[in-house]
């Protein structure tokens, strides 16, 4: 028996189940989440931007932003290239979600290379572009392709992540209320939180510096915060920036 | 301004930067932990199987194991194939890590799907095959592309995850005492653990079954215990199984 590495093109396959690897495509998609605050609501919705397919497949059906990876373009470049054509906008967050390969996601062999990214709320109106419309990501159509289950892993991600890093600072502004805090988290989350507990647990995390403004209006004044940025909102690790 | 969506091959792109995508290759590899004792060591060291490669680029350097996506393939198939390819074996715990695909980082545009696996230590005796050994992971000669940075990654997901996950268990046989099970978080985290501690902390994790059984041997007779596999070793979330 011999062995493989990878990149070892000329070697024999194994099974004839395998066949030549030029008939597989690579795309990048991006799950792009924000914050919509609508009227009466009792918090806000996450949501993400989808854009209505033009041609077959599924023609008419809404779809993840994306497109063909360049040939000479990196796999993170290619998301944010795509978040700008989609949104014109620059994510506050932005990390490789998972690769989808399942063989028969798309009619030819694509593999699509997902990231997921955050906009903040006072950036993600909606965008002047045709096609382009914002869906709360808790209540979508059908998608194109198998989008519904990659939108599904990116909230599951989403909310695992929130409970352990930085990251819903992503969906707000600068500063920042407590409450504006809290909100974000109720909203990834889909569950009201404590007020007092929720201030307690943030106040010791090291994460947000108090400032000198209030904001005012028919509630009692609420002192604004600013994010901590010498906290990350996620961990890398090693990998290149 | 248009926009585009995954898959839509024929719309122009935007920048000239871009090339066609029939140039990109998918490859998939494989990071294999497990554990291995030597004589006089403090305690067990965290080894991965390396192949050595027999072409060009990269003529007898160490790689990770891997190969080309089959176009009938799934992705998470083409890793368990490198995989028994690499060690004969199934691993006790498979999950995709990362998909890396900058520019330069092969002659040839190539996007490598990274997998990583836990192989326990009773069952990854060197394998009889060319070309193929197992290197204490954390001191690695100079690999074949950028696989020193892609098993810096692993390594670095591996300490994070064995902090609040199950996995220490994917590199155990069925039946340990609670020193072996010590001995897998010291190996994978590099530092010695309180015995106290650790045990109270693992006794209230209820992810541990005493069984009957005990080692005896030079040390005070030590009880077996065996993991409670209705707690999985990892979240996998909405993934499909």
């Amino acid at each position: 028996m011999t062995t493989r590495t990878e990149h070892a093109a000329s070697a024999p396959l194994l099974s004839a189940t395998l066949s030549a690897t030029d008939e597989i495509r690579v795309a990048v998609s991006t799950v792009i989440f924000s914050l919509r605050r609508s009227s009466g609501a009792e918090r806000p919705a996450v949501v993400i931007p989808l854009v209505r397919r033009t041609r077959d497949p599924h023609d008419g059906q809404w779809a993840l932003p994306g497109g063909w990876l360049g040939g000479a373009e990196g796999l993170e470049a290619a998301a944010s290239r795509t978040l700008a054509e989609t949104t014109g906008l620059a994510p506050s967050f932005l990390e490789q979600l998972y690769a989808f390969g399942d063989v028969d996601r798309s009619p030819s062999r694509v593999v699509s290379i997902v990231y997921w990214a955050l906009v903040r709320e006072d950036v993600s109106s909606d965008p002047a572009l045709e096609n382009v419309r914002w869906f709360d990501a808790t209540a979508l159509p059908e998608l194109a392709f198998d989008h519904n289950q990659i939108v599904d892993y990116a909230l599951w991600r989403l909310r695992n992540k929130v409970g352990y890093s930085r990251i819903a600072h992503g969906l707000l502004p600068g500063l920042f209320t407590l409450a504006d805090l809290r909100e974000v988290y109720e909203a990834i989350l889909g569950r009201r939180l404590d007020p007092a507990n929720f201030r307690r647990q943030v106040e010791g995390s090291g994460t947000l510096i108090p400032t000198d403004g209030f904001r005012t209006g028919s509630h009692r004044p609420a002192r604004l915060y600013r994010y901590n940025h010498d906290v990350e909102l996620a961990e890398r690790g090693p990998l290149p920036r």
